[in-house]
């Protein structure tokens, strides 16, 4: 355990990288939502390798079946199975990984607290796992436009220090898939692509940062302490592989201001229940609970820990060995992430926003 | 809800800052640890305001009762309850709250909620209720060394740009506690220290960054997918009041470096079951669980939103309005949020370990 | 653990027979519901010990104090915390349960899992724990009657093979508590009377059925699978202490019936959307889900283990040993489990009712 | 929700009758455990309609496939997934079904919860559900047998007031398996026959009781309140369909009873820590904890609701109709029900045997 995540709308993933598939259970969606596997597809193919030639080429159509909970094309309230099966099984690919712990990977922490491991790929912690996750998420995304006009996207705002400039307030979805880096800016998106094929040349690997937006959040989701909407999307999305770093509105350079400067003053809105604040340092919540404005998130991951240069490292019994160079790898993740990115903050925000439904009764 | 953390050493806080007091449950904590009053009081203490001329004047005794769940000064296994009084009752000194929402606090947010608040201070919201949580760690403290010579510390790195030269290995509670600022490095404190000074008398206030390290963390702690450890340990500490970043490891600073710089090549250990990294960039956790080596965390706090000089914000009817200049405030969270921080590790360690107890069974 | 009960409405109780106080915290209560200690001290009295003649004699005031989570007399939709003072502390009373264990008590099992107990009485066991789920259920029952007319009432309708004729359609509170057996059929309750009479002066002790009712369910309670509503009830009234058994409708005695006779058949109601069934051999619940028809169960009590005749055991260095005789005990707790009863039922319907709103959402 | 049971042994189950399949998710089952398809089979296989001519004549293979979670026949520790596909769908056998409510079956309630059902069956009221419980429990069987020697078995005590002479300290499985109704009295089992047989020509159905032992449970499993070892058993047994009553120990026949004779009287043990109780009024459990007795429930299941004869209901308008006579039906489902009483009991005890090792860590 733990492979469940949310308290009303719960998500169960299960499988490996490699093994007879993946998928999830959806516990707690609400019935009579339209739902087919055409809902879930879009953005499993986000998600999916080998889109382009900036990512791995590991080629699967990770077509999703739904098992169960949809009866003539809606939801029935019950548990929404989803199974993607795994295909690209090469035989042998990973026999040299039998023995030795890859560095950074979760070979040797998997052994550590297992005792064994899946060793013919990550497991658990493969980027597959998150299959489970989008295929989720896609139903959550649905709900929130439907109940809430909630829109989640998220885009490649930096890559290894390579920054882009986008209008948060006005990117939009065209933007972001229009290029393969899922970077909306093109000038950065050229110079990340030109980053990228190099290091692939090198056989090393890059970093960098998905800034998310969710965009018509009404004010009071979250709770005040352990169920605070930043507190949860920190959690989730630095459970997203690789990821190392969360921030919500002004961040780490937040810290540098002051607070005559950082804190955001309210304005009254076209809604006398509903004041603004031009400024958004606090990214969208305040005390926890979202405050109407839109909530800013940014993660860093860091450079993928698959290269296929040689490295150092030990076996199993302890003793010092060379991995040696592989050859394909996937140098930059960072395409990859943004439909990950997005799921785990639709998830988050399904389930304050279901949760906030028991809280006005009264 | 949700006022629960924790999986198995489960935690449930209560209290507003004002009211009748604030406190805990402290749910699954093993039966036969020799626990009295005077093992939480001390960093109850720690987390108190007044200690000092750079932190909130605010004088309370927060002194800890422990109502059930020890017997003879033992633990039972059954629930530990504690209960601080609240006893500031300034009456009055929060009327002109009443009626508006102070900028960058949690008024309108609870509101927008709850349709409703506790005007008379921050309510939930109040780091006043981290008073729970310090209680519940300091149990946490004791098992985890105990068991496992775990050993949690936090300090502060960093305020408004002035930053600490720290060893993060060698550092101790007595370097950090030896000044008001807890920055272990004298010259960054003795800057710190002027800032708020300054901060202080500009009716302004500052933010920072607090470090915090678990050393001795066996390998094996968390799991692979939604329990990873720093993932949990990303949800616990943007929970706290004002934090609004997390770094674990390289963090964003690791997505300029290239892979082959950023992985952490495997050495073998003394034990040949325990390879070392003689680097860390990884934070001591790797696809979710603790490797062994030292846990590394950054927290950024945002400038405390209670100032003294006067706001622009609205009031309960949306009209814009003036909060006026008030008298006191802590224009410098930082040196109280330490506690909050190893705390909040605390929890999320201790949980790990015992959850880690059901795996190891065949 | 586990001390928490309830998915939304989370109730978590904390407290042993001795000790500092007894008490809960209530997560999740709506905010905006008028509240004070006057909602919860009457349900707390009826649970109270030393009411009549018929039950222990331990005085004790239990006077409910609520900590946290209300404010100018209404909720905040916060945590609410509620303390009981233990204060019928007899020194040395107990001094002969150190070292043995009471047969039929929790006294072995208790040190077989944790190690130790608190031998000054039951601990956790001892009915006095109730006290935390009585004060949490006077709120769910304010929030039931408020939101949805519903009424919970339970009464003894049975002792000792002595079996009352009550109408569960028309009987009332009032009948339920105008005589100390709580037993709404006058000719039996004087049976009961003169047999708990006999019972203690035989220094034994008397078992018994509660029925409970639950009035103005709303069709629509309950899920599918692990959330039954009828599951739910036999795991929160088989938590009691000293019940043995549960059934609800029909029971054991239906399976002397046939299909054709037990099934329930629908007839058309006032509403079209509301059928009724003439019969309620369903006792308000199928297929884990409320049905709109009253619901109907009963709890089997054993006779109370606390006798004042002499006793075999052990102690705790296994040797056989005699329980002397103990002066004064109550002979049957019958009626005091009727509010213990109407509690555990409030607390899952109260909970059931909170997540249908979840459902209904789109 | 809610569709998942347990607290570290977690099952997930998903599925309708109808639909793509069904099956479960296990989080938290314990690494290196050998496990494959032909470990789960047999056990789905006594689930399994078809087995007799005393059971429903539907024909499924219920063949299952684990999806993930184990790795060259031993489990990860990762979430294990099984799949059943449902393979017996006979469009237009339920084509009356779709605007009616049969009588005591779920398709009222389910319609008033959720809006809609599927109603080519039972959905998730459908005893095909519990074929993920089934599957997840032979797992818990193994863990329970392999780590403490812990044996569970049920069988048909009575049925339809034919009551068995068993000796629950003898009775073995091959004695229950040995007969098509699963009840080991030679004698009951032939006039349990012949009831059912005539219950079939009647088109009628009946109902009765299981027994169940769990053997070599250790003293200490379960918690004192909310994670009571008899509250969680009845909890889950009332979870299955169509049982309408749980007893423990005496049950309902102890009421009637007094404590002098009640009291399971303590005896030295051959362990000195051990000590053993002549009677087992308490049915192994005392204050919620096991006390190292043998664990004795009884579960009433109400005769089928589906029957052969034509039954009054109403419409989806609210009219009144008649539901036509229909072909087949089991007209028992006691035998089949053995199997799923084992299941939850395995899987309560998993979990307290799996939780009772965070305890026992100081």
């Amino acid at each position: 355990m733990t492979s469940t995540f949310g308290r009303i709308f719960r998500v169960t993933t299960f499988g490996e990288s490699h093994g007879g598939g993946v998928g999830c259970i959806v516990d707690g969606c609400p019935p009579r939502l339209a739902l087919t596997e055409a809902d879930i597809q879009p953005d499993l193919d986000r998600r999916r390798p080998g889109q382009s030639r900036l990512v791995t080429q590991r080629q699967e159509a990770d077509e999703v079946e739904i098992l169960s909970g949809t009866f003539e094309g809606v939801t029935l309230g019950s548990p929404i199975s989803m199974l993607v099966r795994n295909k690209d099984a090469r035989p042998g690919a990973y026999d040299n990984m039998r023995d030795l712990f890859r560095p950074s990977h979760a070979d040797f922490t998997t052994e550590a607290k297992y005792g064994l491991r899946n060793w013919q790929g990550g497991g658990r912690a493969s980027a597959r796992e998150t299959i489970g996750r989008v295929a989720a998420a896609a139903i959550a995304r649905k709900i929130l436009a439907q109940v809430a006009g909630i829109e989640v996207l998220a885009w490649v705002s930096e890559v290894n220090g390579i920054t882009a400039e986008v209008d948060q307030n006005e990117v939009t979805l065209e933007q972001v898939e229009a290029d393969p880096t899922r970077c909306p800016d093109p000038v950065a998106a050229a110079a990340i692509t030109a980053a990228i094929d190099q290091a692939r040349r090198d056989g090393d690997s890059l970093g960098g940062v998905v800034t998310c937006v969710a965009r018509s959040v009404p004010a009071g989701l979250g709770t005040p302490v352990f169920g605070k909407i930043d507190a949860d999307l920190a959690g989730a999305l630095i459970s997203l592989p690789a990821a190392k770093g969360f921030e919500i509105g002004s961040g780490f350079a937040g810290t540098t201001m002051t607070g005559t400067s950082h804190n955001d003053a309210f304005e009254p809105g076209d809604d006398p229940a509903s004041p603004t604040t031009p400024t958004n340092f606090s990214g969208g919540v305040q005390g926890g609970i979202s405050n109407g404005m839109t909530i800013v998130t940014r993660t860093a991951f860091k450079p993928t820990a698959t290269i296929s240069s040689p490295q150092k490292t030990v076996d199993r019994d302890g003793n010092a060995v060379e991995l040696a160079a592989k050859g394909r790898h996937d140098p930059c993740v960072l395409p990859r992430a943004v439909p990950m990115v997005e799921a785990m903050t639709l998830l988050v925000l399904v389930d304050a926003w279901l949760s906030q439904q028991t809280v006005d009764v009264l």
